[in-house]
């Protein structure tokens, strides 16, 4: 469990100490720390730069370090620009680690996004580049009211609307503090003059009776929900629906899910590129056009005192090496594949480079026939978590109320459940989440249409879902993992206090450049 | 402050005892009891049908009546469709009781909606129209954790990030739960065996640290945010921010702000139309081209053994009285405007009618040059909450990251601050209005352009913004109000146990009409 990252952990129903240790572990993800467009001032001198891998880190160096001046090019090992900036479509073919290739087979306009699929709002470089690249956004929506909390081991497996968690929790614990306020418990640690406002503020947030009791009424019906519905004229009287105990739901764990939508990265508002995350690396390789090489497997890396060359191969075709030269160089390859890969850099470098390793992570895709958790559920994006492997249902954020079909997010999960859905082959990873969604929403059985299914663990480009940084690695190796090694600085999302996320490979990118140029400046 | 109704109370820092006296009030105010398209069967014996009032109730009896083979016409005070279902757009005037003429002066493309401006995703009868109707939806944010909450009171009147305010709430609460828990001052209340479970989820959801206390720390920003923000590369160390004392928070009274999300009716998904809500009118009056007679001021209704005659004027150039028969009628006119025009109806429904009162509500919308709250306050959508008259700034839930001007809801407001902006001029209102949110946002004072306000008791077809029910008027008004009396029969949100909502003049106007039908079958 220890290993689970707080992306999957956050907000499922597996428990608290493992988010405790999930939220310590990320230590620093927050906010941005991007302060407006960067301004390489002064002189390029002429200077190159040569920049591997055309993730959102490469194309934000190329496209910036080209505007100060320099000559840039960049190599980058698929055909495509983007890197774990990605959508699926149907008609794309991805073949992993193993050999499986998936022909995906969405309709037009669906997509699934294996990697990045929220952009917050204070994730500011992201934004900046977006609006700067016209990329239309959209909002996505990570807390829904009404999609599902559930656990295979509480309430029989059948789930309960997030909305009822959200309020019986909030209930049942104003109660207890309540009481506790009025029995005097508290009088160490509150006020006389704050009692009061603390009994007041239990009872309004807590929707709690005026003997500051959380209880079946209408107070917490107007929270959780009705039995039956209130509407017009006579037909129109509700029946209020009865709270779990507290101690149901404390042993249920599903209280676990009611925090994710309050982190700081998971906080309203959301955002996502209309017609699929993978449309800022696509803007970003329009931008660039012609000065990115794809196909180009670089096989080895070189500094001396005059400059740096990177060789390889077709990523495809294989053949004979080629060489690209310049007098400096970005380098964003994914630390996994970067230390199997040949580069003259000093043993603090790459003794970071080695040290630091990948979370794996999967995500499945599923298409419907029909958008039945709207049509049947009332649930309009947002997320269902479940302590099933697959951890958690992310419906699209997009095309509500639509009659055609639609595509969820099936699985996505981090660490032993990872591993095991990495295992598998592609069809038998849609296979299990089906299933295990399926006790969920049973629509799953007769609905389903076509899937794909990625597993970090087996994409040859990366080898892994993003750098796994503890504390610890973190003392001993994130500086000099980020340090100019001689003429080659690294960027990436490994290469910042925001892993995992896009906004943390483009301020490492800017952070990376700002100091090349400066470096250029004084040499 | 009694008087105050749950939709402006519900958020605001005026202090917890007032909500809970609106939620009460409102009692069955919940999800929809709406149970798919409405099937008038059998025959519609040739009978027809007199609708008064082209608001959602009318235009939906219209619409279904209509398709069961009614003959039907509708009678509308306005030169337009909707009723409370209305957007203002430049061009548009009008004119409140009192004389006072607006011009609305909005550029293309922005609206302001002065009545009813959120679908929740359970109210499935507007939604099911809006389907019907190609009426597009888009989210509405109700929650934003980057909006703000203030009060003149406390914090030096400085505005608080609603991220803040809700993460220290959490946290203290935990904090104080927990400590209580450990002290085994809730060994009455919970068990032994839920004890340590107890512990553990406070701890995660307060976000609490190893000693189950809120402070300071990486624990604590990963929910209010930070001080300065983690980056990339070298320079990318954040710093945690303080969070606020327990005492300081509850005397400061921003807590009252934090529940307004967990009320059904703006939990999490919710709509509105693209363009403005008045959408929903203009696509019900399309569909029913011709059935509406524009214009017509209704000044008597008289029914006897055979039909129904309804007298009315031109509404704009008055003179002489025309006349509209049927064999039945659906009257939505509004109970304050009903109270006052000549109707034989009988003494329980009639005391009904004059027995309601409407509640008073003011909003006023404002154009700015630039969308300041976006680009400098990174607020997209959502509400921001005030102790001050205008009560709430909302923002608007679409054309995010426009470069173009916008217009916020610069007030919105019900109870004694409604009456006292309502005994303005409209000039006055916004003048104050501005004022207000200027101490939330200082930009308002250089980037204002054109602002309207409606102040609903002064809408002359209306004199209120809807209607207001106690316990006790239901216990005595409401069946009559509803039942058929004759030949007429009632409907409107006012008919309905969803005051104020759309869905609740929709799920009246089902209630009713089924009613009427039962009625002509039994005749």
């Amino acid at each position: 469990m220890s290993r689970r990252s707080l992306f999957a952990m956050i907000g499922t129903v597996a428990g608290g100490a493992v988010m405790l240790e999930a939220m310590s572990r990320l230590a620093y993800a927050g906010e941005s720390g991007f302060n407006g467009p960067i301004e390489l001032s002064q002189d390029s001198k002429g200077a190159s730069v040569l920049i591997l891998g055309a993730g959102l880190a490469g194309m934000c160096a190329a496209y910036e370090l080209r505007k100060a001046g320099y000559k840039v090019q960049v190599l980058e090992y698929n055909d495509r620009p983007g890197g774990r900036n990605w959508s699926l479509y149907g008609g794309d073919t991805y073949t992993e680690l193993g050999g499986f290739k998936q022909e995906v087979r969405f309709d037009k306009g669906l997509y699934f996004n294996p990697g990045p699929w929220r952009l917050p709002h204070h994730h500011y470089a992201v934004l900046h580049y977006c609006k700067l690249l016209n990329v239309a956004l959209e909002p996505f929506i990570q807390t829904n009211y009404a999609a599902y909390v559930h656990s295979t081991k509480a309430f029989g497996g059948k789930p309960k609307r997030y909305r009822e968690v959200q309020a019986d929790f909030d209930g049942h614990v104003a109660e207890l503090l309540a009481k506790s306020t009025q029995q005097g418990k508290l009088d160490q640690a509150v006020t006389r003059e704050d009692r009061e406002v603390l009994l007041e503020a239990m009872r309004e947030w807590g929707a709690l009776d005026k003997n500051y009791e959380y209880k079946k009424g209408v107070l917490a019906s107007e929270r959780r929900g009705w039995d039956s519905d209130p509407g017009g004229g006579l037909t129109s009287m509700p029946t209020p629906s009865e709270p779990m105990a507290m101690s149901d739901l404390l042993k249920s764990g599903l209280w676990g899910a009611i925090s994710a939508g309050q982190i700081y990265e998971f906080q309203q508002m959301i955002f996502q590129p209309v017609g699929g995350m993978g449309m800022i690396g696509k803007a970003f390789g329009r931008e660039l056009d012609g000065l990115i090489h794809y196909n180009a497997k670089v096989i080895d890396i070189h500094q001396d005192d005059h400059g740096v060359v990177a060789t390889f191969q077709d990523a495809k075709a294989g053949g004979a090496p080629q060489q690209a030269k310049a007098d400096w160089c970005v380098c964003t390859i994914p630390a996994t594949i970067l230390g199997q890969t040949p580069i003259n850099v000093g043993a603090p470098m790459k003794s970071a480079i080695d040290a630091l390793y990948y979370d794996a992570s999967v995500k499945v895709g599923l298409q419907f026939k029909r958008r039945f958790w709207e049509q049947d559920d009332a649930i309009y994006g947002g997320i269902s978590f479940t302590d099933q492997p697959n951890a958690m249902i992310g419906y699209p954020s997009t095309d509500y109320f639509s009659s055609g079909k639609g595509v969820l997010l099936g699985a996505y999960t981090f660490g032993p459940s990872a591993f095991e859905f990495a295992a598998m082959s592609p069809e038998e990873r849609i296979s299990k989440a089906l299933e295990y969604g399926a006790n969920i929403h049973p629509q799953y059985r007769t609905e389903f249409e076509t899937g794909a299914a990625v597993a970090w663990h087996r994409v040859p480009w990366t080898l892994g879902c993003a750098g796994h940084w503890t504390e610890e690695l973190r003392d001993q190796h994130y500086d000099n993992l980020c340090a100019i090694d001689g003429r080659i600085v690294l960027a990436g999302e490994h290469a910042s206090r925001l892993p995992a996320w896009q906004e943390g490979a483009l301020l490492s990118s800017l952070d990376a450049i700002r100091r090349l140029h400066q470096r250029v400046q004084a040499s």
